[in-house]
């Protein structure tokens, strides 16, 4: 056998130089989604400070500048660490994200969200001066949060290994989940304090809540048993069952005393006095959530690294195996206990007979295949919140909708059709060209 | 407005440097399509040289070594330089095939397809001592054909850039089809020699006929339209009626006298004296397909570069409006001059008032949503191929078929249901937990 028959001519890459050429690959795109894992933690840290700022924001707007002072201007020093520790990383990052499939989408993302993260300076000086309304500097929060969400989004959509991007997906939609419980918690407090909810009000507290749970169930399908363990354990010690009950005070649509017309808008009376009590509840729940985030958030980490680990363990193991092929043209069996570090290796493992290169070609050809068919399910995932959001924006665009009338109207032709909703908004978007 | 509120204290990235990078993430992708054009250029000509290659083995093996010797030496050198330009263009595109999306399937292909090159020269040996079957050379022959052509449909399948993506799948199905011309030209050269055509050879070129029209379908779907308008109008100068009717007298099951037994076994006689004629008529089917080819090939070239020249006039028309925006924070209408050489630029150019930063990031944006969704027609093809692929696999290992078997089974059961082939491969992957 003649293995230099061409090459010897201009080089001398062989059929095994490719194979390792092809497992180093793999190693580099797993060391890259290491490094873009710690910045999704620093945005993950981010945003919660975000939330926080906008909250105390919102009370210090609401109360004419009375109070949160002093929590508002401590809480913007948190968010100033966290942003400092997001840049950092950014800058330790840059090249990995030159890397991996789907880098111009990431980079674009982060010009979004510098973008929007410049014009937090202005925001609070307008906000301590209180020259802009409390809706207006809640939306300027609510939208650079969404930009470092969307970053998230893009890093799940751009993960080669399934089970890393299966973590991205349920991370995000936990953030997602938890930055809607945030809104709600918001509206709510804002409504309870004014005494009444009108219905535009509801309506969008009833987004919130339905925006939520799908976002839960998604983090549920796609999160490992330890996390989805944990978030069922916090819920537990949440007073869930009181947040629903003032929560059906909120939505349900009742007749009779309670519900009654404030500046010639029909709405339903709320008592002050549970403003507190819903702030505390739902903080309560958020705070959980910010517990179970880092949990998904070290877990990706720990994913990161073990994959990591099990991809340089195989391009060694391959690399012995060639060499030991190269000798003798076949491979011993592998023991059980070499198998049990190989990734999908009961291929290899079930087969006692000796190997060849053309079988190691074999199994690297399947891992990969097996890979890309057990993504599909993530990636499934991502292009359905994908086509739901697209076709919010031409329902908004062409009929001239809000963004929670859209969405409803898309509920409502799916429950009526009984299908899902990200079927209802593919043919949505595939009858535009006719409609449109 | 303060640009640098954080980033002074850590570096000076700012949304527009990672706006630029974004759109420099694009040019790169873009050079590497390039660089990988040009290995499938040689890709395609050595798969050619190759079935030449074959062609002549073939009638050397079935003449007992009397004929085409002289012929087989020269055919064999060619291929030899096309290897050698193989080989030399591979190692200049090695970094590139680093840097593109899927680099790890790509390196496994080239791991594959070297593998199967480096047995060219002992089954060459083999062939001139006439030490191996005409069926068995003829089969190492198409072994290695085909881990070339998977080569080239891994590219298709790495493409962000959609109209490159469309560009690869015509090409990889006009190859696919081109091979398959050329396995029909020798079954039926054989057939034809020996003067009868048996059950299982009939089924073989009806399975190849088959094969050719569906290539030939994706290929029209995707290609330009100089390069489909190209396969047409030599379609008119091949004797098209004539292969007809001699492929139905191969594959028509007719009743009575030409119907007999050979070997105690049905088959079809054929009159040994057409075999020249098919082979004739076969031939310069292939080689007009030989010519498309190459137009398909240079079509691509040419699509690579003008796409990547576009990359770069639009990554500096950006760095021009950022200059611009950063005097004056607002820029200009383009003039529509300067919009036509921006693809996508309607978008901008819809718009007559000053833009702003936010702006152009969402024109990025929307390129991007727009290349993910043009891409999604090349990807469908590319996933019905590797559906129906690995359906056919399944069941040749499930239900002991073979692929011909296989795939009539798949066809059949499309037939019967009114259902497109992708499709029932799919439900037979769906149900394979169940049954299998």
């Amino acid at each position: 056998m003649d293995e230099h028959a061409y090459n010897t001519q201009v080089g001398a890459q062989t059929a095994t130089d490719y194979l390792i050429a092809s497992k180093r690959c793999e190693t580099q795109d797993l060391e890259h989604f290491l490094a873009l894992g710690e910045l999704v933690a620093t945005i993950s840290n981010l945003v919660h400070n975000l939330q926080r700022e906008r909250g105390a924001s919102n009370l210090y707007l609401a109360s004419g500048g009375a109070q949160f002072v002093r929590e508002r201007q401590q809480l913007c020093c948190a968010t100033d660490a966290a942003v400092n520790a997001f840049y950092s990383c950014l800058q330790r990052v840059e090249s990995s994200i030159h890397r991996v499939h789907g880098g111009m989408r990431l980079f674009n993302r982060i010009a979004y969200l510098l973008h929007n993260l410049k014009d937090l300076k202005s925001l609070r000086e307008q906000i301590v001066y209180r020259s802009v309304a409390l809706e207006q500097a809640t939306q300027h929060y609510n939208n650079l949060v969404q930009s470092l969400l969307a970053f998230v989004f893009e890093t799940a959509d751009a993960a080669i290994d399934p089970t890393i991007s299966a973590s991205l997906v349920a991370l995000f939609n936990f953030m997602q989940g938890k930055e809607l419980a945030g809104q709600e918690r918001a509206a709510g407090a804002s409504g309870f304090a004014r005494g009444y909810f009108d219905d535009g009000h509801i309506e969008h507290i009833n987004h919130l809540i339905d925006g939520q749970q799908r976002c839960l169930e998604v983090f549920e399908s796609f999160a490992d048993l330890d996390c989805a363990q944990r978030w069922t354990d916090y819920q537990a010690h949440i007073p869930v069952t009181e947040i629903e009950q003032l929560r059906v005070q909120i939505t349900q649509k009742r007749a009779g005393d309670s519900r009654a017309g404030v500046n010639g808008r029909p709405c339903i009376k709320a008592d002050p006095e549970l403003a507190n009590r819903w702030f505390v509840l739902t903080t309560s729940r958020i705070d959980a959530m910010k517990e179970v985030e880092e949990g998904l958030s070290e877990r990706l980490r720990q994913l990161c690294e073990a994959r990591l680990k099990e991809a340089h363990d195989r391009l060694t193991h391959h690399e012995t195996l060639i060499k030991m092929l190269e000798q003798s043209n076949e491979l011993p069996p592998l023991s059980p206990m070499q198998s049990a570090s190989v990734y999908h290796s009961h291929v290899l493992a079930d087969k006692p007979a000796g190997r060849t290169l053309m079988e190691l070609l074999q199994f690297q050809a399947q891992r990969l295949q097996q890979m890309s068919e057990e993504l599909n399910a993530a990636k499934t995932a991502l292009d359905e919140r994908k086509l739901i959001e697209r076709a919010k924006l031409l329902l908004m665009k062409h009929r001239s909708l809000s963004e929670e009338q859209a969405h409803r109207l898309l509920r409502q032709m799916a429950m009526n059709q009984s299908r899902r909703l990200a079927e209802i908004a593919r043919s949505v978007l595939e009858m535009a060209d006719v409609w449109g």
